[in-house]
C-alpha cells in the first residue's frame, strides 16, 4: 500500500497537532487539519458507540479520512439547508456505520447537536442505530439492510438525469448534482448490488460514484473466507469506470480520485479504497472485532493516548469545527446562486416548475380524468383489471407529467408502458424505464427516485414476484415513500404457469406490512378508483393487485362507498339479505354468480366488494360502516388468515391455503375448492339453510 | 457467427434427411442424426405449446442443439433410473423453457410418455407449465422464478464435493458427478445469480457448469434495452473459467466446449452460447414474439414445411428414438458399474453408508441427545433462545453427521458454528459453510443441497432478513424440502439497531407460507424441543424463530403437550383460571410477570406457551386441545393478524403492527405498548374485572 500522505500507522498525530487537538487550538497547516478532522470523526464515532454500549465503530474509523476529503472538498451541500434540491446526495449504504454520518453532519454544521450524538441509539434521538430518513437532517435514505442504499442511489442518480433532461434549459441549469455512495463488502455481496449496478451501467449514470470501503473483513472473519470477487472487474463488466486508492488515509490520492469522478460523466465510477477496519484502535484494527461492538474503555483510552486526543468524550477541535463552517459557507453560497437561477427558471418556465417541483414528490393533479373510467364505467363488458389499469395509467400519464416508471421486463403483461418514450443511456427525457429482470433493484430505485424528489415513480411485476422485492418495499413503507407498485397475475387464476407463478400467500404478506396500502379491485371501475387512491396517497407506498384474467365490469355505482369505507355493495337484495358474500378482486364476480345460485334456492345474498381491506377494517372498528346483521362469507383466492381475523363468530371464510397447480385457471380454482357452487353451498351452511331445493353442483367446501 | 456444422439458417433439413424424418426412416449419418434430433426437440416443444395454447417455445427452439449435444454425449444419466445418486444433475434454470426438458426426457426414454407431452400444462399432468420436482422423473428442481435454479445448482455442486470428501476412498469413488445449468438472460439479471455465482467461485466448485443461452432478447425487447453486461467478464471476476460457442447450432463447437468443461475441475465454468430465440420459426425468431406464446398454426406449418417435418404433431423419428435408447443403455451400464462399486463401498464402510445415504436427505438419528436440554432443562437460569439453539446444535451435530450448514455472515450472532471445520475451496470435508452476506443464495443453495441428497442443510440469519431469502424459502415449501432455517433477533427487542433490523411482519409472513413449519420457543427447553421437531421434520422446511435477548428458562415440564398440541401450560392456577395468557417466544415470560401482577389483584391467570401456532390450531380444530373456557389474551411481539384469526369472540390480542424504533429493547417495547402491565391491564379488561385494587403501572393498552 502506498503511504504517501497517510497518517502514521498507529494513527498518532504529530506532537504539535496533538496540541491543537486540545482545547488550546493553535495554528494549523492544511495537511494537519485533514489529520485532525479525520481523527475527530473517528473519536466522535468511537465515543458515541462507547456511550451507547452498542454500535459499529469499524467503518467510521476505517473511512473517516475518505469521508472527510469527500465532504470537505467535493460534496456539493449546504448544511444550513439539508433539503436544497440541487445538493449532491451522499448515501451511506453500509448503514451500520451510522456514526460516521452523524459525525460528519455535526462537524459540517447540520442541525445535529453534540447532545444528539451523545444520545446515539437512544429512543427518540436523531441518531438512531441505522440512519433513518426523517428525524435526521442530511440523511438521504434509511439504510442498514445491506445493498439497499446503493440501489436507492441508482434511483437518485437516475432521477437527477431525468429531471435534468426535463428541466434544464440553455439559460438555466437547475438540476446538476452527483450521487455518492459509501458501500462495504456486505453491500457488494448482496444480490441487489448486482441488479442495481448493472442497471446503472446500462443507463450510463455518469454522475453516480460508489466508494467501496475495501477492508477485507466481514463479521465472520476475513472477507476472503466467503468471497473472492474481483469487485472492480465486476463493476467494469457492467460498464463502470474503475478507480483505485491504495491507502484509505492518503488524502492526496483520495482527492485526486474524487476530482477524477467529477471530470467525466459518461458512465458511473467505482472507486476501490483500501482501508483498515477500526483504524487506530490497534488492539482490534483489521479484524472482525472492530466491526460491530464498542471498542471498550481500555482500547479507546489507548487510542486517545496514541492520537494525543483529549480525554473528554465528544471532543471537536475548534480548527475542525471552523473548517466545517467554512465549507458550509461555501456551500451556502452555491445554494444561494442556485436559488437565484431557480427563481429565474421558475418564472421563465412556470409549467416546468409546477410539474416538476424539485423539493418533493409532486402531488397528483385533479384526478378527474379517472372519473369516466371509474364512476362512468358501464356494466356488462369484460376486461382484466391489469388491462383496466393500463387504461387508467394512459389517462393519468398526460395530466401527471411527473409520473414515471416501468416494469421488470413484463411491460406488455402488466400494461404499464406509457406515452413519452423510453429512458435509455443518454435518453433521459423518456418516461418508461426498462428496469430489466431486476425486481429488487426496481423497487429500491423507485425508493431512490421518490427520495430524490421531482418525480413520482411506479413499477410493475407479477404479484408472485413481490417476494423478490419485499425488502425494498418494506423500506418504502418504513420511510413513507409514495411509490406505486402494480402487481398483476394476482392469484391461482394465473393458471397454466403453475404454482411457481400463482400467488397464494403474497397478498396477505403485503397487507401485513405496516403503512403499505393494498388495493385489489374487482373490476375496471374499481381499478380506476384504485389508481385515484394510489395517485393521491403521498403518505406511503401503494400496491395495486390486479387480475390476469378478464372480469365482468360491474360499473361505477357505489364507488363513493369504496372511497369512504374501502368497500361497496355490488348486489343488494330488495329485502334484508339472508347472507352477505364479501370478496375482493376476481372473487367478487364469482360471488355474484353464487348469489344467483342462492337466489334460486330462495336465499337472498348481498354481495360486497372489498377494494381495500385495511380501510374497511377501520370503518368497521369506528362503526362508520356497520357490521352486517346477516352472517358473512368472506372470499378471497389467497391465504385466509387476515379474513379470519376480520370475521365474526357466525361468519365463514373461503380461501386458498395450499400451493396451486398448473392447468387452466378455472380448473385450478375448481381443484382448490374455489367455485361459485362452493361459495353458494358454504353460504347455505353458514345461514343454516336446509338442503331442500335444487342441488348445487360442484365440489365439497374446504374445511 | 461461425456457421461450421450449423443447420441452414432457415432450419431446413437436407432433402434426404427430410425423408428419414418421416415415417419411413432410412439410413442416417451421425451429423444428420444431430440435426434430426435437434429438430425433434424443437417440434415437440412447439407442438406442445401449440396444443396447450400457452407456454414458451423460444428457449427450446434456440437451445435444442446445445441440449441435444449435452444429453447425448456428455451428461451422465440413466433414464431408467432417474434417481441414480451419482447421475449428473441438469438444471433448467430458465424454467419457462420446460418443454425443452420434457422433450429431452421423452426422447431419452425417461418415464414421460408422448401422452404426457400432449397434456402439457394440463391439470394433473407430469408436464406442468414450469418444471416441478416430484411429478416428473428427471426434473431435478422446481424452476421458473428466475435465478433460483442456478443457485440450487450451486448447492448441488457443493453437496457433491462435500459428499465426495466424506465418502470416496482410495478404492471406491461413489460420488463423482457434475452439475449442468441452462440459464437465460433473466437468470443472470436477477440478484441471486450474483450471490450464487460469487459463492461458487469462492468455493471453486469445479464440477459446476453454466450454459448461458445468450439470445439477446428479453420479454420487453432486445436484452440490451435493459442490460449491457459483459456476462463472461462478470463471471470471470468471480473466478470462473469462461468458454464461448459462437453458434448455438454448431454441434462440433458445443461438443468441444462440453468436453473442455469435463477436462478440468479447479473452478466452475461459464459457457456463453450464442443462440437465436425461436430458431426455425422464421416469422418470429430473434424477437420477443418467440419467447412466451404459441407460434400459431401458420408459423408452425411454415416451419414444418421448411424442415420437411411431418404434419403429425408430436412426431419422433425412429432414428432419434433409437439414438436416445442407445445413450440410455450406455448410461444404464455406467449406473450398474456404479452400483457394484457402491455395494462394495457400503460393505467396506457401513458407517459412511449409514450416515450419508446418497439417495435421500438423511433422516435424523435418535434425538435422545436433545432430551437433557429439553425435558431436563431446569428453571431459573436466563439464556437467549439463540444461545440455547447453539447448545442444541452442538449436541445434535455429533450424532447427525449429515447435518451441515452455516450462516449468512452472522455465525457468532446466530450461534450456528458447529464442530468439524470450515468448508472452503478444496476443503470440502468441513461442516460449516460460510455463505457470505448472501441470504438469498444461502436459502437456494440449501434447497440444492437437500435436493441433491446425502446431506441435511441448515442456514441462519436475522429474522428481519428472512425477507431477503423469501423466494427460495417458498420454493423449499413448494418442493417439500427439509431445510432448516435459524432466524434469530426475532422482534423489536433487537433494540438499538432500530426499525430496519426489528422484525414486525416477518413472523406472520413466514407462518402464511403453506407447508413451512414455524417454531418460536419461549425458553431454552422449548428451543431444544424445536430442534427436535426440526430435525425430525423431513416433509418440508422448518423455521426456528429465536430471541436475541436473554429469557428465563421455564424448564422442561409439559413439553409433551408441546409435542402433541404445539403448546404447553407454564403457569396453572390451582383453581380454574379467570383468564388465559397465551403467548409465544419472549412474550411468554412477559406473560408470567403479568400473571403475578394479576394475582396481586386476585385474578388467576393460566399462562400458555405456543411453540407452534399451526399445530395448536390443528389441535383446537380437532378438539384434541379444548378451547379454554376462560377468555384468552393472545400476545406476540409482531403483527397480530394471525392471532386475531385464532381468537374467540371474548378474547383480546396484543401485538405490534407498526414499525419499531432505535433504543434499548425494553424501552422500545414499552414505547410500542408491550409490557407486563399492559398485558395485565388488558387481561383485566378482558375478564371485565373492576379496577379496584392496587393500580397497575404502565402505558395504555393499544386498541
Amino acid at each position: 500500500m502506498s503511504t504517501t500522505g497517510s497518517a502514521p500507522a498507529s494513527g498518532a498525530l504529530s506532537p504539535q497537532l496533538a496540541d491543537v487537538a486540545g482545547p488550546a487550538n493553535g495554528t494549523i497547516q492544511p495537511a494537519e487539519l485533514d489529520e485532525l478532522a479525520a481523527a475527530t470523526l473517528r473519536f466522535l464515532a468511537a465515543d458515541a458507540v462507547q456511550a451507547a454500549n452498542s454500535g459499529h465503530p469499524g467503518l467510521p474509523l476505517g473511512t473517516a479520512t475518505a469521508a472527510w476529503v469527500l465532504w470537505s472538498r467535493h460534496l456539493r451541500h449546504d448544511p444550513a439547508r439539508a433539503d436544497w434540491p440541487d445538493r449532491d446526495r451522499f448515501v451511506l449504504s453500509a448503514g451500520h456505520g451510522s456514526m460516521l454520518l452523524y459525525a460528519l453532519l455535526h462537524v459540517f454544521g447540520y442541525d445535529l447537536s453534540l447532545d444528539e450524538l451523545r444520545r446515539f441509539r437512544q429512543l427518540g434521538s436523531r441518531t438512531p442505530g441505522h440512519p433513518e430518513v426523517g428525524p435526521t437532517p442530511g440523511v438521504e435514505t434509511t439504510t442498514g439492510p445491506l445493498g439497499q442504499g446503493l440501489a436507492n442511489a441508482v434511483g437518485m442518480a437516475l432521477a437527477e438525469r431525468m429531471l435534468a433532461a426535463r428541466c434544464n434549459t440553455a439559460e438555466h441549469r437547475v438540476v446538476d448534482h452527483r450521487t455518492w455512495v459509501l458501500a462495504g463488502d456486505g453491500d457488494l455481496m448482496e444480490g441487489i448490488s448486482h441488479e442495481a449496478a448493472s442497471l446503472a451501467g446500462r443507463l450510463r449514470l455518469g454522475k453516480l460514484a460508489v466508494i467501496y470501503d475495501d477492508n477485507n473483513v466481514t463479521i465472520d472473519g476475513p472477507a476472503e473466507r466467503s468471497c473472492a470477487d474481483d469487485a472492480a472487474a465486476r463493476f467494469a463488466s457492467y460498464g463502470w469506470r474503475t478507480l483505485w486508492v491504495d491507502d484509505g488515509n492518503d488524502v492526496a490520492a483520495l482527492d485526486r480520485a474524487f476530482a477524477e469522478v467529477r471530470r467525466i460523466e459518461d458512465r458511473p465510477t467505482f472507486i476501490t479504497v483500501k482501508t483498515t477496519i477500526g483504524y487506530g484502535a490497534v488492539e482490534v484494527q483489521g479484524t472482525p472485532a472492530a466491526h460491530g461492538a464498542p471498542l471498550g474503555s481500555a482500547t479507546l483510552a489507548g487510542m486517545r493516548r496514541r492520537f494525543g486526543w483529549p480525554d473528554t468524550p465528544f471532543h471537536v477541535p475548534t480548527a475542525v469545527r471552523l473548517a466545517g463552517t467554512v465549507r458550509a459557507g461555501a456551500g451556502a453560497q452555491e445554494r444561494v446562486r442556485w436559488e437565484r437561477t431557480h427563481a429565474e427558471w421558475s418564472q421563465a418556465h412556470p409549467d416546468l416548475a409546477a410539474n416538476f417541483p424539485l423539493d418533493r414528490v409532486p402531488s397528483a393533479p385533479d384526478l378527474g380524468v379517472l372519473k369516466p373510467l371509474a364512476d362512468g364505467a358501464t356494466a356488462g363488458a369484460r376486461t382484466a383489471t391489469r388491462k383496466a389499469s393500463g387504461s387508467a395509467l394512459q389517462a393519468l400519464a398526460p395530466v401527471y407529467p411527473a409520473l414515471v416508471g416501468g416494469s421488470a421486463d413484463l411491460a406488455a403483461s402488466t400494461n404499464t408502458a406509457i406515452p413519452g418514450g423510453d429512458v435509455g443511456p443518454g435518453e433521459y427525457a423518456g418516461r418508461t424505464i426498462h428496469f430489466g429482470i431486476r425486481e429488487h433493484a426496481m423497487a429500491a430505485a423507485m425508493n431512490g427516485i421518490a427520495l430524490h424528489g421531482g418525480l413520482r415513480p411506479f413499477g410493475s411485476t407479477f404479484l408472485v414476484f413481490a417476494d423478490y422485492l419485499r425488502p425494498a418495499l418494506r423500506l418504502a413503507a418504513l420511510m413513507g415513500q409514495p411509490v406505486i407498485h402494480v402487481f398483476t397475475h394476482d392469484s391461482i387464476y394465473v393458471g397454466e404457469d403453475g404454482p411457481t407463478h400463482q400467488p397464494i400467500e403474497q397478498l396477505e404478506s403485503l397487507r401485513i406490512i405496516p403503512g403499505l396500502t393494498v388495493l385489489r379491485p374487482a373490476d375496471a371501475a374499481e381499478t380506476a378508483l384504485a389508481w385515484e387512491f394510489a395517485a393521491a396517497n403521498l403518505d406511503g407506498p401503494t400496491a395495486l393487485v390486479l387480475s390476469r384474467q378478464d372480469l365482468p365490469v360491474l360499473g361505477g355505482s357505489g364507488l363513493d362507498d369504496c372511497r369512504r369505507f374501502g368497500a361497496r355493495t355490488v348486489r343488494a337484495p330488495s329485502g334484508g339479505p339472508d347472507v352477505v358474500l364479501a370478496a375482493s378482486g376476481s372473487e367478487v364476480s364469482l360471488s355474484l354468480v353464487a348469489a344467483e345460485l342462492l337466489a334460486a334456492r330462495g336465499v337472498e345474498a348481498q354481495v360486497v366488494s372489498v377494494l381495500c381491506r385495511e380501510r374497511l377494517e377501520g370503518a368497521l372498528r369506528s362503526g362508520s360502516y356497520p357490521r352486517p346483521t346477516a352472517p358473512v362469507v368472506w372470499i378471497e383466492a389467497g391465504v385466509p388468515t387476515g379474513w379470519r381475523a376480520l370475521a365474526g363468530p357466525r361468519d365463514t371464510v373461503i380461501g386458498v391455503d395450499r400451493f396451486g397447480a398448473s392447468g387452466p385457471g378455472h380448473e385450478v380454482a375448481d381443484h382448490l375448492g374455489l367455485s361459485a357452487s362452493v361459495v353458494a353451498r358454504t353460504a347455505l351452511a353458514t345461514v343454516g339453510a336446509t338442503s331442500a331445493g335444487p342441488a348445487i353442483p360442484g365440489r365439497t367446501p374446504r374445511a
